[in-house]
C-alpha cells in the first residue's frame, strides 16, 4: 500500500471515540448475509393467542375487534417492576435490586411482517405505542431511564421471528446513555449550542453523509460511524425527550424510519440490525421549567447494522474499524 | 418468579457501568459451543514458510536454527508506521492519518498448538516477546498507546488458525483505555489509593471470586463482569506499565495465564475468548520521575469469553446481562 493510501482516523464528537476509516471501500455486495432460517408461520405473539401471554399492558385497536399493536410483559424480565431499590454497599462495591420494566412491544398481529414491509400507518402506530409506554413509565420515580430498542434479523440477537420491539426501564442511567449526555453537556458548556443541532446543520451543509431529509427529520451516516451503514435519524425540532413528539412528527418519523430501513435491506438483503431510541433520562426538568436544562440533549434514533464481527481489538480498545466510509454508505443508500 | 428471586444490579467500580446478575445461574454446560471447523494443517505462519511473509520485526530463538516466537507486520495493517499524523479539522469534526503499528505475534512455529497446551516455557517466551515489542514501540513519540490482544476460537474474531497474538499501536489513547484511566484517576483523587490494588485486596479478603493466586499474580472473576466467566489477572506489585515486568514475574505470569486458560477451556470445551493487556499509555512519566503520576493505574490482563450474543439492548445501553455470577464462575473454575 502506498503512502497515498493511508487510512483515516476520525473522532466521534459526542463520545470522544476514534474510529479508522479504511482507504479501500467495501461495497454492500462485499458483505454476505445469509437469510433467516425461520420457518415458523405463527407464534404465541400472533393474533388469536392473546390468552397464552401475560395480561397485556396496553394495545392499540386494529381492524374489527382486533388490535394493531400490543404491549405485554417480557417472558423472562431482567428488570422487575415490584420491589424496593435496596441500594447498598457490598465490601468496596455497590449493588441494588434489579427494579425496572421489561416489555415486549408486539408491532403487528401478523407473524411474518418485516419492518421494511410494514407501511406508514402501522409504523406510525408502533411509534405511538413507544410514546405511550415512555410517557407512562416516566411517572415511576424509581426508574431513571427507558430504552426502546429493536433486534431484527439473525445476527441481531433477535429471539422472536414475530415483529417486536422491546422496552427496558432501568433504575440507573445506562453507561452508553450517560456517555452521550456527558459528551453533549461538555460541548454545550464550551459552545453554548446543542451538539446534535450542530451535527445536523453540518450534515445538511456538507450533504455527503445525508441519506434522506424529510419535513421534520434528517437521516445520515455519522462521520465517525462505529459500523458500516450505521444510520442516525434526528428530529429537526430540538427536544431532549422522545415522548414530546407531536402527531405530525410521528407520521413523518414513520416515513423516514420506513424508508431508511427499506434502503438498508435493499442495499444488503437480509441485513441484521438493531435500532434504539436515545432520549433524555426521566426526571430531567423540562425546558418550560428550567430553560438551560434539556438544551444540551436531543433525542434521536440510531440504526446499527450487524455486519462486523468484533475481536479482542474492539473489546480491548473501544476502537472500531470501518471498511465502508459513511460517505460511501450514504451515497449508496441515497441512490438505492 | 417470586420477590425473593429479584435479579441483582452491580456497579463496575472502574467504569461506572451497571450490569445485571440473573438470580437463576447458568452452568458451564448450559453454554453450547461448537468446535472449530478448521482442517488446515499448516499455513504461511508455520516454520519453513518465513520467506512468504514480510521481513520479520523480531524473533526469539528456538530449537536448532529455528525460532520460538516471531513478530511480523500485519498483512493488512489499519495503522501504518510511515507518515505524518496530519491532525486537522474537517468542518466541525476532527481527523488524522492512521499512523501506528499493526503486528502479528506468531506464538509458536507449530500450527495446531492451542494456548491451553502451550506449556510454561513457550508461554513465557510469548510474554517476553510482548514486553520487547511494547518497550520498542513506546520510543516512537507519535504513538500514544500499544494494545496487545489475542483472539482464540471461532467466535473470537480469529482469522488465523495458527496461534497468534496481535499488537496495535495507535496515535490516540483508545476510548476503552481512556475510560479505565479516568475511572482509576477519579478513585485515586477520592481515596488516594490505586483502585486495582484495592480491588485485589478486596477479592483476596472475600475470596469467593478468586480463581487462583500465585506468588506474583491474582486471577479472579470481576464483581461486575460484562460476560460470564470473564477473568482478570492482576500483578500484585503495583506498576502502571506492563513492560516493567521482571523475569521472575514473567514466569509466574506464564503460569497463571496457562492455568486460567486451561481451566476456562476445561469448563467450556472449544470456548472462544479474547484477552488483552491493559497498560498505561506511552509518555506517561514513570514513578521514579514524578511520584504521584502512575500511582493511579495498574496494568492487568482481561480475558473475555465470547459466549453471549449482544442485542440492541447492550449496544443501546452499554448495560450487560450476566446469566452466570462471578462467584459461581470462580467456584467452578477453582474446582475444575
Amino acid at each position: 500500500m502506498g503512502k497515498t493510501d493511508l487510512h483515516e482516523l476520525r473522532k466521534d464528537p459526542l463520545l470522544g471515540r476514534w474510529i479508522a476509516v479504511l482507504s479501500q471501500q467495501k461495497s454492500p455486495s462485499d458483505y454476505v448475509v445469509s437469510a433467516d432460517a425461520d420457518t415458523e408461520k405463527s407464534c404465541i405473539l400472533c393474533a388469536g393467542r392473546e390468552k397464552e401471554t401475560a395480561a397485556e399492558i396496553m394495545s392499540l385497536p386494529g381492524r374489527g375487534t382486533g388490535w394493531s399493536t400490543r404491549v405485554i410483559p417480557h417472558f423472562s424480565p431482567v428488570f422487575q417492576i415490584e420491589g424496593e431499590l435496596g441500594r447498598k454497599g457490598q465490601g468496596m462495591y455497590d449493588k441494588m435490586n434489579s427494579i425496572g420494566a421489561n416489555e415486549i412491544i408486539v408491532e403487528s398481529p401478523e407473524h411474518s411482517l418485516r419492518p421494511e414491509e410494514m407501511g406508514l400507518e402501522q409504523m406510525s402506530k408502533v411509534i405511538v405505542t413507544y410514546k405511550a409506554r415512555m410517557t407512562d413509565l416516566e411517572k415511576d420515580a424509581r426508574l431513571r431511564y427507558t430504552l426502546i430498542y429493536k433486534n431484527s434479523g439473525r445476527d441481531s440477537g433477535a429471539v422472536f421471528s414475530h415483529p417486536v420491539s422491546y422496552l427496558a426501564s432501568t433504575p440507573v442511567i445506562p453507561k452508553r446513555v450517560k456517555e452521550e449526555l456527558d459528551g453533549a453537556k461538555q460541548y454545550f458548556a464550551y459552545k453554548e449550542r446543542c451538539i446534535f443541532c450542530d451535527i445536523m446543520k453540518e450534515e445538511l451543509r456538507v450533504s455527503s453523509r445525508v441519506i434522506l431529509e424529510t419535513r421534520h427529520f434528517v437521516a445520515f451516516c455519522p462521520y465517525a460511524s462505529k459500523f458500516p451503514f450505521e444510520s442516525w435519524i434526528l428530529p429537526k425540532r430540538h427536544s431532549c425527550v422522545f415522548q414530546d413528539i407531536r402527531q405530525e412528527e410521528i407520521e413523518d418519523m414513520a416515513l423516514i424510519m420506513s424508508v431508511v430501513i427499506k434502503k438498508l435491506r435493499a442495499a444488503i438483503p437480509h441485513l441484521s440490525f438493531n435500532y434504539f431510541v436515545h432520549s433524555a433520562p426521566n426526571r430531567i426538568p423540562r425546558q418550560d421549567h428550567w430553560h438551560t436544562l434539556g438544551d444540551d440533549f436531543h433525542w434521536h434514533v440510531e440504526i446499527m447494522p450487524r455486519l462486523m464481527r468484533t475481536s479482542g481489538f474492539e473489546w480491548g480498545s473501544g476502537f472500531y474499524i470501518l471498511p465502508t466510509s459513511p460517505e460511501y454508505a450514504a451515497k449508496y443508500l441515497r441512490e438505492v
